[in-house]
């Protein structure tokens, strides 16, 4: 359990889609409110969470749906133990780049794992604490994974093993996120990512705003 | 789902109760006897799944427990699909140093996680292949512990992450071992450790050679 008092705001959405640099923006505009703000990712985000990071992302890795999910799952509740919940009981925003719906879009949507075991795990593993606020940023796969893999200067190879997979594969965990935002329409904000870095960023800054209003944190 | 036609036999007990050792000696007589066997063992036995037992064993890891049974089960599903079931399916014997057991009495009955949630998850990572037999060597883990840290040279600073745990956490996985073995005795056959390597062996023989006589497979 946690005596939660921060909020939890979660980044989303398929490859390229401009979650890494749209959450730093997100960062400097939560700070220039006044709010004291972590920025975090998954998998990863500490000590051994990296480490499973590193075997998931690594194209010469095959890995089996079922140990991909698990890993997934043990990255995040390592993480959410050293990061995310020591972070939420200190009363500071948590930026996460990508959370418990990139598990269901792309291991449920995508690989085809029963969503109903998927959702078990995810409340197990974050011990269900859930997003105050998920931000889905919508784009193409196929003009998703270009940017990627030109953006990402690491992977000289094409990309990491999650990107390799086919378009038909990113195209389905598309829907899976945008079936999401269908079914969990006040938490989760779908917006289109534009190719104007600053026009996408308004477009977050608008339910970002329109949230901490509600929650009378800031007016 | 798997068509097995092989025989699956694990190999379990506390640290230092000899189970590596065993198993070799196990493998050869088996081997004597005509059996084509596979001696394999957990966490690991496969490509991604030791890159895993490396995280799990490497004492610098601070783990959570619930992102420690996530390793094991991940570990668990791919050295299951790549290793144990295709053995199987090809009539083979598979030996298996630690199996399901070992999970349920480290990380259930010692780390105190919920049974029925190992249980479940064990089943998903094995696709409910169970083992046809199971050898417990039973050790008195101040002894086990002394004689692990001893025997594994490559661990100069005084054992892995597991076996530099308390004595009274070693106590709850033998405990653990032992409800094991008194709720499936048709199973589990516990043996105790003897100082002398071949009297065990010999008392491992003897279960093994029942239960091979009673499958009609050597008389």
């Amino acid at each position: 359990m946690t005596t939660k008092k921060g909020f939890l705001i979660t980044i989303e959405g398929c490859e390229g889609c401009g979650k890494t640099t749209q959450s730093e923006m997100l960062k400097q505009y939560l700070e220039s409110k006044g709010l004291t703000v972590i920025l975090t990712r998954e998998p990863g985000g500490s000590g051994v969470a990296e480490q499973i990071r590193n075997i998931l992302l690594n194209p010469k890795n095959t890995i089996s749906p079922f140990c991909e999910l698990m890993l997934y799952e043990a990255s995040r509740t390592q993480h959410l133990q050293e990061v995310i919940k020591p972070n939420l009981e200190k009363g500071y925003v948590v930026i996460c780049d990508r959370f418990t719906d990139s598990t269901l879009a792309y291991q449920g949507y995508a690989r085809g794992i029963d969503k109903d075991t998927i959702k078990k795990l995810n409340d197990i593993a974050t011990e269900s604490i859930k997003p105050d606020l998920t931000i889905y940023l919508d784009i193409n796969p196929s003009a998703g994974i270009k940017k990627a893999t030109t953006v990402n200067k690491g992977s000289l190879t094409g990309g990491d093993r999650i990107e390799r997979e086919s378009i038909s594969f990113h195209n389905k965990v598309r829907k899976g996120f945008l079936e999401l935002a269908k079914k969990y329409p006040n938490r989760i904000k779908k917006i289109k990512t534009s190719k104007i870095v600053k026009k996408t960023q308004k477009q977050i800054n608008i339910e970002i705003d329109k949230f901490f209003k509600k929650k009378k944190i800031y007016v």
